[in-house]
């Protein structure tokens, strides 16, 4: 299997089949000015995400997206793509960080580690895999790291 | 000053006036269906966030709002009323869990209370607050909990 990895279309993973160290690359998205400014004014309505102008003299020298649309760009390339797991993508907690902001023009795309599997000991059927998700640019540059502790459950 | 305060209309809070254990109140945000499945077709398209029917089956047992959209109605909570911090609200990084799902019907409100204060030694003009966000419903029910550190500025 190669490392990082474009799953097989279609095919879902369980608890046993992921490894520690293993990786997986979603698809990309186009982040533009309009879905930056719908996004903050639904959810994070502050004049850095809502106006290019008032954006250049705030603390960020233009406008940028809510780190939160980060977040929630990152999961849909994971759901979509960017971690293929059998039952769904089911969050029981997870560390952010946003080194850079997404700026209009970003193309995000998300590479994921497995760093940690526990299978539950009171529910056999299922474990805890700890993955840590990186969403970067099209020039590298990392906007979020994103580790979490997601339910993976066993092949029935 | 009471202690969680509903901050005084239009006052902003500069890092000189946050104390740790000092606790603030925000409005409240009621979840339906439509706001769910909206927000889930856009960046969390799972079965459990799309479609009360088949959410049934689910993890869940029903409908539940994806955790992302948790975590962006608890911002802007936090940006209209309930952490009303001069020079808005910048997060560098933040640990997130969810201990219950948000579900239609739920009216989220956000209790803050500042962790600690950390002034920075090379930008004399700013500092870092650890603050612990606490979600809500109208039962008491928590939903999220989020510690961020967020930039403050001083007075100018």
């Amino acid at each position: 299997m190669s490392n990082p990895e474009l799953p097989e279309a279609g095919r879902k993973y369980y608890l046993e089949d992921l490894t520690v160290g293993q990786k997986f690359v979603s698809g990309t998205y186009l982040v533009d000015e309009v879905q930056i400014k719908q996004f903050a004014t639904q959810f994070d309505p502050q004049p850095f995400h809502l106006d290019a102008e008032a954006a250049k003299d705030s603390f960020f020298h233009g406008l940028v997206a809510s780190g939160w649309h980060t977040a929630s760009i990152t999961m849909r390339l994971l759901v979509e793509s960017g971690l293929p797991l059998a039952g769904g993508l089911i969050g029981a907690g997870a560390e952010l960080s946003w080194p850079t902001p997404t700026r209009p023009g970003s193309i995000l795309q998300v590479e994921s580690e497995i760093l940690e599997i526990r299978t539950s000991r009171s529910r056999p059927d299922r474990g805890i895999a700890t993955v840590r998700s990186e969403t970067h640019d099209q020039f590298g540059e990392v906007k979020q790291i994103f580790t979490g502790k997601i339910i993976v459950f066993r092949t029935p």
